[in-house]
């Protein structure tokens, strides 16, 4: 088990900090030595089909990325570029709250894996993927 | 070659209704029948990191998935739901307009399979991926 | 939680069946709702460097996909098409029995997904994954 | 364009060193400036169903891994551990030779991305996948 490199405060100001992120106005609701947990509000721009009200799957594939990096983080200390990473998605996202869980797989010198698992505000698993991240110092130079 | 199932016009509108996808201001950019093109115009609220200026992976992916979906719905003749997609990311993309070129891999019965590259205002590649789609008609049984 | 629809004797068989699973010599090592074990044997013809006896990466992927499937097999009781699949490596696989873990994420009318984890004889994660099965009945459909 | 770092023989030699893809009769069929192409002819035990012969998904898997990753090398020189990849699989593959297609999506300075193509002897995709590769010289600090 990796330690972790910050607490709570430090991560949940780092995630609030990107343009993007405070579009989505995402948040950290948890972390452990175990994971992370980082909440979406929902917002009518997020919507894909307006009759049925789903969520675009963008967003889940954003909230996947957002969440594994954010595992990857509270074990270094930082964002990290992301390599590549997967979504599959499993149930589809009606309006409401999403909560994204995420743990570190592997940290090694140069890459670190993760993943993430999406869940709406009934508790169900809606989208669920993993990433590679950069680790290594010099991030400029992959 | 499947051949095309809808025309420029009928493609991009369709493109152009989901809120999120008017929220980023998709338009489609080119059909034939190898593909589809769709451009995303830069906005300041897609920035992950403001000292660098660098696009969100989350947006990065979110147009991965847009195109691969629209190179499948060139090919039925409307969006399909995402089954699982993948993306690499290969360059920072910076300020200015991003290009998705996407081409069908796959038509079957059940699912469909496509692929996506992005490029910068320089036409430089900034990521890729692909995705599996579902094409069979009761669309809510996935 | 889905229930198991075969107990370990009928889907140890269904594992040992396929001539390229012979080949390998896979065995059911672990069944409970929560998911599935299975072993394999170190062969000299699986490795990729002479030098540093390193299981090929394919061999590894091989693993994710027959775990993930024989997940999935439990829940539904046969084996099933991958539509695809990702893998990624953590650390070298030396000589030495693998085991491969896995559990389902999700079953659905017309796919399900499950994920996988590699461990070498010294309990170290060297692989983990994730795939997507086509589980309707008319599997030729695809 | 990458230029190549090896010519034909140097990349079929090192192709065909590995245990394992000497047990699959793997050689180099094609090398230029794009891409490079492999084949794989059939063995009895490639199979994971006798009943209609298909060609076990891990096979077509390890063919994706091994042309992606010798896309790669063509412009390096040498083999690279393999960071991640994802198999999509279009179409079952009966019995008979395989060849894939590769070619190189991104060369960095930490790792590249490449993708590849397996086509059954009829011509037809069966399988299409994608890699990321360390190419940094410190092999092991992966």
């Amino acid at each position: 088990m990796v330690p972790n490199a910050v607490d709570f405060e430090h991560l949940d100001r780092q995630i609030r900090l990107p343009p993007f992120h405070q579009w989505l106005g995402l948040r950290l609701t948890g972390l452990d030595e175990d994971g992370i947990e980082i909440a979406l509000p929902w917002r009518p721009e997020l919507v894909v089909n307006t009759v049925r009200g789903y969520t675009h799957g963008g967003i889940l594939a954003t909230l996947v990325d957002i969440a594994a990096d954010c595992a990857v983080a509270a074990k270094i200390g930082r964002g990290v570029p992301t390599v590549d990473m997967r979504v599959d998605y499993h149930r589809v996202a009606l309006q409401g709250e999403l909560r994204a869980k995420a743990r570190l797989l592997k940290l090694g010198r140069t890459f670190a894996s993760s993943e993430a698992y999406i869940y709406n505000a009934a508790g169900e698993l809606c989208a669920s993927g993993r990433g590679v991240f950069y680790v290594a110092e010099a991030a400029t130079s992959a």
